[in-house]
């Protein structure tokens, strides 16, 4: 029997849990065990510490209901979730880069016509303008492409976080024309804190750190053929533009949303004056070329970590 | 604006988390961020793994009620809980052995007299007598120690799985005499399932590993100006000896069941022959003994981490 102390364990639970059939399993549980092993040795986890993350994780998993994802909101001010998008969506330079889904994301969102509001008239905000297309990187159009869009209202709530939800609102699914275009109205982004009152928010507030997302709207773009783009407009100028609670900002994200002046658009468009106009061009990556990427990718990563486990041997460390 | 890629998110991350006026906690967040974000780019999480992650810690959550915690299982079946309770009791040759806590104990057991019963009559299982000590370092006796005991019935299921619960059962609390000791009697330990109905047997059946613990009775023991001792005692032989579900199994804490065969012994504990017997004297370390043992440990754990540092810093990789 190999006695269990605070060094053995660590083979001994990854032997013991690596050796399924699926080898993609066993990998993932290897270094999930290893680096979880690493954390608790690293930092001397206390008994004391070790119960303070199970109540942690309990009170997290509990605080989920069918419209509020704590576990991505924790995944997210970790800066998981932007890693885990970075990994996943490799970008050429001339693509639409991606950003966290966040965990307001909900797949009732209606079908809209073009140029019509996603959000009911009766909602808070300031009225926008929306004026896009959906490219390919050589710049030619996508047409028929699916656009689920989401956004808070002129308040900084989801339609999500009002008891009782009566219907999606500030919530629609367009389709670009024959010319890749859409174009859609809805209240200007507003930064929001993400929700506060759980287990994200306690930590959060542990850290010092504020809740604040600056102001952006959400974009989910699928095309037959194209890999599919999960992603955000950034109001330039925002306050909390440079603190993202969830590490979704990216430089090229960030758009100017300007006061429209042209009166044949405002007219078009049965807009008042003072109304805010954005226009962006969203460039897909065929997904041939996304899975070519994301495995090159992986290859170099690699290789990265061969060369760190060979350096790693040719040391006399225990 | 720093630009939020696959490499740069990690200190982006680490920095926003860990500049709350606690040190520890801020050194617990770069741990785990960086160990986090170590094994997704590990292995390449997908956004598909990474969601099915998010869903099972939110079903392990949801999992737990006031009589079951699965998120302890889970930290008991990835070999994590051995390891915190290695660090944080280092032992002395001569001392007790620590093991896991395990999910089931609860803070109802009832005061039970010295040579009592901790299992009610009706339970299924076979009788066995217990004697045993409560003994400093250097052998002397330990009066007054609080002994905390709970195990299965012989049916193999703790009075918290069935419902409903009605009063506490298969544990009890002991106080050692003047001479350091106490005695009891009990059902003969038997191995058992953990639950496996819920997460975390789904992950030990993806994994081809059984949910079997061998045999084992539990003890809690405190005492003034002494270390908590968290143990069990494991039955000598038994099938799961070598698989622990929880890696709880620790040589000195395996011992030898036996029929009692003193008719003197049987008689005063109002025995039937056939009865099992197990005697064990548990050795406690000082409070302040332990905790210069842990400091001692942390130090050393420190400077090994410093040199691995140092080691890797005169690398050039990357």
């Amino acid at each position: 029997m190999t006695d269990l102390d605070s060094t053995s364990i660590t083979a001994h639970a990854i032997q013991l849990n690596s050796s399924s059939p699926n080898p993609r399993l066993n990998s993932l549980l290897t270094s999930l065990i290893s680096h979880l092993h690493s954390f608790a040795r690293e930092t001397n986890l206390t008994t004391d510490e070790w119960q303070a993350g199970i109540d942690y994780l309990t009170r997290t998993g509990k605080s989920c209901t069918p419209t509020r994802q704590e576990f991505i909101l924790l995944s997210d001010i970790l800066g998981l979730s932007t890693l885990i998008t970075a990994l996943n969506y490799p970008t050429p330079p001339l693509a639409t880069e991606p950003t966290v889904l966040g965990p307001f994301h909900t797949d009732d969102a209606p079908p809209i016509p073009l140029g019509d509001s996603i959000s009911s008239p009766s909602k808070a905000g300031e009225p926008c303008l929306f004026r896009c297309s959906v490219r390919t990187l050589s710049g030619s159009p996508i047409p028929g492409a699916k656009i689920d869009i989401w956004e808070t209202d002129g308040s900084g709530r989801y339609d999500t976080q009002y008891e009782p939800r009566r219907e999606p609102d500030c919530r629609g699914i367009l389709e670009s024309n024959e010319q890749g275009r859409f174009w859609f109205r809805c209240v200007k982004p507003v930064p929001y804190s993400i929700p506060a009152d759980g287990p994200v928010g306690e930590l959060l507030n542990a850290l010092g750190r504020h809740p604040f997302r600056p102001a952006h709207i959400h974009f989910l773009i699928t095309a037959e053929g194209y890999k599919t783009l999960v992603t955000a407009l950034y109001v330039r100028g925002d306050p909390y533009e440079m603190s993202d609670a969830v590490f979704g900002v990216k430089r090229s994200l960030v758009v100017d949303f300007e006061r429209v002046q042209d009166e044949e658009v405002l007219r078009e468009f049965g807009l008042e004056k003072g109304a805010w106009g954005v226009e962006y061009d969203f460039v897909l990556v065929a997904e041939k070329e996304a899975e070519a990427l994301r495995r090159a990718k992986v290859e170099e990563e690699d290789k990265r970590r061969e060369e760190l486990v060979e350096d790693l041997q040719k040391l006399d460390v225990d």
